[in-house]
């Protein structure tokens, strides 16, 4: 278990850490398994991408646009609520399988950080699993 | 492999069940690992969330207005598709890491079962990877 | 870890795969654990549903109702982006607990592939994990 550290340089930010992921498996033991990733936060998430240009601002803006316009609860600022909402839905963690010491991704597949209120320092727990 | 049961006590709600399985944890044999929970369920879903003052019914709210309203198909109650829907889109499970028998999460992160037909006994399975 | 190929027949599709999931586990030397099955796409995810009859074309529906029309900025095709962004965020994997070479499930509950843009020959890497 490892604890990688991204710091998001936007307020909503779609950051690739594809090659932070690998660089970690590059120098692991394990060969072979399945890589887990987790975040540590309530308003940043984890999942896979296509990142062909502008594709991450389309994310951010689809995101924020499907959250509904509600009288929310939440308290101090109940707009910012989504974040929360959207970064559930996304979900915390990614699992992927790797081999030779790399991540086995489509063509397209980048796994992605959503940072939702940023810019912050966001911890990510890599763990590996032999399967 | 174990069961947990939990009892949703609202047709619609957000159940911290983190407790929960740090209590499990605290008993299990492996101090050290990845936790995986999986709900049995079309109309439930886990993950992790922020649960700040009437946060939960924030997510309820949110994840009702999400659902387009529009002509839908399944048998009996058509209006009620929206359950399954967000339970597909949440997702039925969460792998989160553990270490000295207590789950690693975020100051806020809690582990919720969100509950979308209740009140219903819901059945959890508990699996715990060395990693 | 195995490759399985999916071939989706329609431009968007729910595949149940759970049958071809059990098939694997059936003559798999592990009998009990974690099986983890993930999609090397962007336009394609992976999730537990509901397939009551008509409810796999009720959640297409409401998955591409539910992207906001907004003026996007992915290439050659911008009202294209909705199926890579439903993809990350129904997720591109899931992880699963079986025993006696048979995946537990609940009642209603179906693996499923959905196809956001087909038809296309789909690749699943599965995974088995002890537990």
């Amino acid at each position: 278990m490892e604890r990688l550290a991204v710091q998001t340089t936007k307020h909503k930010q779609i950051v690739d850490i594809t090659d932070l992921v690998n660089e970690h498996l590059r120098s692991a033991k394990k060969k072979e398994g399945l890589c887990h990733l987790c975040i540590l936060h309530t308003t940043a998430a984890l999942t896979t991408a296509d990142l062909d240009q502008g594709t991450d601002l389309d994310m951010l803006d689809a995101f924020q646009g499907m959250i509904p316009k509600l009288k929310y609860r939440h308290p101090h600022n109940p707009s910012h609520v989504g974040d929360h909402i959207m970064s559930s839905l996304i979900g915390p963690s990614v699992l992927l399988p790797f081999e030779k010491g790399k991540l086995i991704l489509g063509t397209w597949q980048r796994i992605v950080l959503v940072e939702l209120d940023g810019l912050r320092d966001r911890g990510v727990v890599l763990s590996l699993i032999p399967s």
